[in-house]
């Protein structure tokens, strides 16, 4: 067990947010869940976990749920897992939670979150990650868990590293899969590597991994975008390895038929991470001068949605 | 009655030229039909046709179907119907139903069909023009004529003019409408400015024409090809007016949710018309030194299918 026992909220439960809070709160930590959607279902029923980790449940007695952040307690740690398409309610869901010394723990897609909430409640409270996991809603406050997979986080700032390893203990006990980042932007760079042409032209096109990949001028378009968001990450301080692209695309066949998380929000009808994903690491190559006309146009027809 | 009683061969009666084929037939033509996948219904329950501009059935027995130009005889007049993705076939499929002054007209997609049906009989004997209807197939040998709409057609030479116009009354006469067109060129140009942003963005995107012009972006970018389109039209020797670009997409708002041809051939699974209709338009672009980013993208895209 770890001997790091913050109260904790979980903002935005849904699968993601609500698979991580239920074995947290399983394995006897205090979990505050912020529900919008399913939050009477949840009331009513608590969590049903369908975990290939183990499935379980959370009866509603011992499930904290709400629905508006400012009838929840301030907690220690606050776990974002809303999606980056509402963040610019960030501010009003975590002011009423915070204290002065609270972390925020942001699991969210794309760039730029990180240094939003370090500007709103300090560089040293910061903590970032992705969830590399495959976790789907099946209804309201049921959830499953079908692949193994892990959480990746890192401190904003060094200051932060030893609340990270802190978070990373306190995941792996409660039987969360949780490695602390050297580097985190040179973490969520490398994501973007992948994200920005398999989300990107996924989503646009419509189509799974294993289509993009299917012809060579599919894998010489994806091969571009992700060379163009390689010089992106070296003008932001990232110096990724010669082979990375390569490596990315070899990777990608082992998937299969792989659906982007942002083209299923594109079949469900759901509000696309553009600006996270895409938009804000473009600006970035825009200002360091670079031109990237694939991932340009990638955007331009994003925008059409 | 028009007094130009050719022979006519239908190459490739799918649901355009089996439409026109039967209601020359109908009107008392000797028309030949070659069918691929349809034959066997054909020969037995000849066509059957539904149309607003009059329903009727053509028995099995009024109705000359062949598997193979090598059975047909000798033509007048060959109308060409197949898709321009099967253009390879042409002259295997035309040279054994030509005599020496038999015209060729065809009513293809996209560019440069007439270049290579004129290279092949000559430039004299080449008449192209374009289907803008909406005909399709229900079953075998049953089609459906839902909307009217006009064929417009024009010589690839001048020397062509006096045969168009007895084409163009021929099929007035059988109750098809046909208008005369005085620039081939301009009228395959014109209606590029339209198919290669709908076309083009409808099949990479899967988007029907409101859903491509629902948002500034996208109309934004709709827009910007067109004008690309425009460009390489005048340095192809062809000037369309300048408010071209505002007056496409101004008439596309009334045509409701349209998927274009090819986005339908995506959704089916059918090969694309991306030669004709986008590659070939694209290289006249290139050869005159015109700079066509979006055009250029759009075509690495629909490469990957």
């Amino acid at each position: 067990m770890s001997d790091y026992r913050p109260s904790i909220a979980i903002i935005g439960a849904g699968a993601v947010g609500g698979y991580y809070g239920a074995r947290l709160a399983q394995h006897g930590h205090d979990v505050h869940f912020l529900v919008r959607s399913d939050y009477d279902a949840i009331k009513q029923n608590g969590w049903t976990i369908q975990s290939l980790d183990g499935d379980f449940t959370l009866p509603s007695d011992q499930v904290h749920a709400y629905d508006r952040p400012e009838a929840m307690p301030k907690v220690d740690l606050a776990v974002v897992t809303i999606k980056s398409t509402a963040n610019h309610q960030l501010p009003a869901l975590l002011t009423p939670i915070l204290k002065p010394d609270s972390i925020v723990l942001t699991l969210q897609n794309g760039l730029g979150v990180e240094d939003d909430l370090a500007a709103l409640f300090g560089d040293n409270h910061i903590v970032g990650g992705m969830a590399f996991v495959c976790i789907n809603r099946l209804g309201p406050g049921v959830i499953h868990h079908m692949d193994h997979g892990v959480i990746r986080i890192g401190p904003f700032r060094e200051s932060g590293r030893p609340i990270t390893k802190q978070i990373v203990a306190l995941f792996q006990s409660a039987k969360i899969r949780c490695e602390e980042l050297a580097d985190l932007k040179y973490g969520r760079w490398l994501k973007l590597v992948w994200n920005i042409p398999f989300n990107g032209l996924g989503t646009v096109m419509d189509l799974a991994t294993d289509a993009l990949l299917a012809k060579p001028a599919g894998r010489q378009l994806v091969a571009d975008i992700m060379e163009e968001v390689i010089a992106a990450a070296r003008a932001d301080g990232v110096t990724l390895p010669p082979d990375t692209a390569k490596h990315q695309i070899d990777r990608t066949y082992s998937m299969g038929a792989y659906k982007s998380s942002m083209q299923i929000d594109r079949q469900m009808n759901r509000p696309l991470e553009i600006e996270a994903i895409i938009e804000r690491p473009l600006q970035i190559a825009r200002k360091a001068g670079l031109a990237s006309p694939n991932w340009e146009q990638l955007l331009k027809m994003l925008l059409i949605f």
